[in-house]
């Protein structure tokens, strides 16, 4: 409960620190200091301090925070401490970026389906995932899919926000260039993988 | 130089704004107020208000802000008022995204070429850019290159990152999944598409 009460802007970094830890556990380190993850990842030591104070504090003095601890307790406040099945609409490239994309499984992400509306592509494997007509997506229902997943170009992405609400999901990953409109409870994110590139030029600048 | 006072998360979030208005310009909007934005955007509407206020005042009460205005405005702060060139490295599906994606030029971003080591993509066309041999990437130097794009696998990532630097880019731009190590002088911005997703649980399980 005490959870609610963290910023939204600490709940939007928080994914960050979760790569930045997961990548140092993969490469064999068992704790890491607030300076070493901020250098890590290009942020301030002290935004990091403060966004972990939140939540418990983790640090030993001299020896820094124990990662595997840290990485457990962001995944219990995010919720990714269990799996969420996924399934995908749009099997373009960024569909298929998406599919064989490894990082969605280790932020606990199981996308299990995935729709298309070319019959060039249904039937096809992606990361052993079977392309499925998207006529079928309402059998869906029956999988308990959490998240929606859309890769489809602009003119589409509505119809399938609103096909993939239809079956259950309680949240969207929107990757195409346009904004949906859901009923409130639904959650959405919407990523543009330019948007990113666009902070870079005042940061070059900057010197 | 006043604008060097604009914050950190401030500046994170010019982008998501500047993509909303590039939407709603496109729509054929001429004017839209803080709480228009904020809905579109899925943010708060005082942060907006917050926000814009570092860098002056644009809106007219009961008008909102100019739309056109405001984009030209933030694309200053952002230095985005001038076309930066871009080279890509890594033409896989993630690649091939990057490649046909729309928004880049949208935020003047010129993606002039694409390099790749399989012959069996050089040679290629992909949005009008040929993908040319890796080999050949030190012959960028010539080309006046602002910004680097690194989508091949982690493996290669810092091998790229270094042959980039030494053709001259002042920023890159890393969908690898890892970290690289670069000179002080370079900004790296690290996208991890998974990440966002990371954040939608938390949500989901508020609403």
């Amino acid at each position: 409960m005490r959870y609610r009460k963290i910023p939204d802007e600490t709940v939007r970094r928080l994914p960050i620190y979760l790569r930045g830890l997961l990548f140092s556990s993969e490469e064999g380190q068992q704790s890491i200091s607030s300076r070493g993850l901020a250098e890590l990842l290009g942020v301030n030591a002290w935004q990091i301090r403060k966004d972990f104070s939140y939540f418990g504090d983790f640090g030993t003095r001299g020896v820094g925070y124990d990662i595997k601890e840290l990485i457990s307790q962001i995944n219990k406040i995010l919720k990714l401490d269990t799996v969420h099945k996924a399934a995908l609409v749009g099997v373009g490239s960024l569909g298929s970026a998406v599919l064989s994309h490894q990082s969605f499984r280790a932020y606990g992400f199981d996308i299990t389906a995935a729709y298309d509306v070319s019959p060039k592509k249904i039937g096809k494997k992606i990361n052993n995932i079977t392309i499925k007509d998207v006529s079928k997506l309402r059998m869906l229902k029956k999988k308990k899919i959490d998240i929606g997943i859309i890769t489809v170009p602009r003119d589409a992405a509505q119809q399938t926000a609103d096909a993939l609400i239809k079956t259950g999901v309680k949240g969207i990953l929107n990757f195409s260039p346009c904004y949906i409109t859901v009923p409130k409870r639904i959650k959405v994110i919407t990523i543009d993988i330019a948007m990113d590139l666009a902070r870079l030029p005042y940061y070059m600048s900057a010197g």
